[in-house]
């Protein structure tokens, strides 16, 4: 389970934790800084699996404060309003993924009580400036974020801590917090993060070129279409990518590409080295693939579309700046 | 009373504010980074003359969450002793000054609270890493020392704050961010500051150079002894400016000047004009100037050494880093 994940900080932590008779805390953090994207249901994909562990508590932290420190990307007045977008999103993922007792948390509802904040000072004390710069941006409050992030290890007792390997420097940065404030070593596994259509990382920032939840089934396919896809070439191939690391661990069993009979007719891929093989052998043409890879993603959004349909208000509320919420 | 210092920002404010019919809040900050010096008791002869004001309302904050944020300058553990130590020694003061009603309260007592912390982050979200920069040391600690300072002058409903010229940028700092943040502007008295004995200003981190109170009657001598004074000159003269900016304001009337018969007897002065006249005449010797000056320093501080002879548990409690706190 923890295996196929190649990259963990504190695997000997993690491994020790599992022999003995604990529950384990298993948390992972989002921060409210746009729409809920496809990116983030990666890491819940993770959730479910690790869920199949006898003794876990998992929570998921919404990191509110953190959001509205990163140049205000979370403004404090429309906290409440994204906070409850975000949390009916998820509600509506653990539906579709059958994932149970999982907590949502609001960061502000203990990163601004004192004792919070006297820790976060005790470690701004011995942190450089430098060693702090995480994030872009020139204001202050940016300098703050990682100290949130390494803080909450230790302040919420986790034991395990679910990330995207983009955020391998906070995962550093933590474990050297945590060792400098005395506490005990906490595991961390670092996710692959899916790309965005213009490859880079998914960004709720990005709305251009991730995929929202919420984008119409036109949109969702218009924007795979004009991602990278070579015939016979997995480097860079965004519909490759998005099939490994969303469709594949969705359906846990087999994917149907669709093709015409003069195309070589219907492909049927259960694994992820299969599909490698069948692009690589360049028998699969990538419209075929991406098409699979629409079909799949449009039907996972289907209820969530639904669902949120009669609910536009909290969309609104949550994006009041039409400049930042529109897509 | 309030045009004698060049140094103001806000005047017209503070102009305002007398004239209307309201309590003003006078607030002088103090953070106790090392031993209690000489050049905090400047201030304190200010208050006493701000309290001949029909309507005021006094506090002196000890900033003992900026003290730590400094570089550790008080150490969280010894934060209680330490302001024990300055508490005790500020009523010792007031009772020689003939102060009264002024409220001493500890800024950890309202820095910490939820409201106050999530101000400080919406002041670190509009400010520069570059303008907090007024400390010294690369820790991230330091760079919020400076939003302490402007937020508690709106957080506490200040009036007029009273500190020294060195802290402007400090001074200038809040003003920019109490405009930011909507709130109506304060005045801000910038005092003289009282040189150490190596003529930079007195700071508490100087235990050689600057003139503590609780230093014995000898050492003040001995400290005065070495300081720069030339005769017939004002420039850069020590002894010269303890006695303009403390002993003239603390004795209010005239200071005598003893000399034996030969270098012409005993002078009275009972202005800084006057001794400004004197020096630059030549005729004073510096060896009588010392004398006169240290003669008044010790007769201030011997009822406070008296004071604390019994009371030096407290004292190695508010130091108990040896290196630190050894004269």
């Amino acid at each position: 389970m923890v295996k196929e994940d190649r990259l963990i900080i504190g695997e000997s932590w993690l491994k020790d934790g599992l022999k003995k008779d604990k529950t384990l805390q298993i948390v992972y953090s989002i921060a409210p800084k746009g729409r809920f994207h496809l990116g983030f249901v990666v890491p819940l994909l993770k959730l479910k699996k690790l869920q199949s562990l006898k003794r876990v508590s998992m929570t998921i932290i919404l990191a509110d404060v953190d959001a509205f420190l990163d140049n205000e990307k979370c403004a404090w007045n429309v906290r409440e309003a994204r906070c409850d977008y975000y949390t009916m999103m998820l509600h509506q993922i653990f539906a579709l993924l059958n994932l149970k007792d999982i907590k949502i948390i609001r960061s502000s509802s203990y990163q601004l009580e004192p004792k919070y904040t006297l820790e976060l000072y005790q470690v701004a004390s011995i942190v450089t400036r430098d060693e702090a710069a995480l994030l872009e941006g020139v204001n202050l409050a940016s300098l703050l974020s990682p100290l949130y992030f390494a803080i909450d290890h230790y302040h919420l007792d986790i034991d395990i801590v679910i990330l995207g390997e983009d955020m391998r420097p906070y995962a550093e940065f933590a474990e050297k917090v945590s060792r400098h404030r005395g506490q005990r070593p906490r595991a961390q596994i670092l996710l692959p993060v899916l790309p965005s259509i213009s490859g880079r990382k998914m960004s709720a920032s990005d709305p251009e070129f991730h995929l929202d939840l919420l984008d119409s089934p036109k949109q969702i396919k218009q924007k795979v279409a004009r991602s990278f896809c070579e015939p016979g070439n997995l480097a860079n191939n965004i519909a490759f990518e998005l099939a490994k690391y969303f469709v594949l661990p969705l359906l846990d069993s087999e994917l149907t590409i669709e093709r015409s009979e003069e195309n070589g007719g219907n492909v049927r891929v259960s694994s992820c080295a299969e599909l490698e093989r069948i692009i690589v052998s360049g028998c699969l043409h990538p419209a075929d693939l991406k098409a699979a890879v629409v079909s799949e993603i449009n039907r996972f959004c289907d209820p969530i579309r639904e669902h949120f349909s009669s609910r536009l208000k909290l969309i609104s509320a949550a994006f009041p700046n039409k400049k930042r919420g529109k897509k």
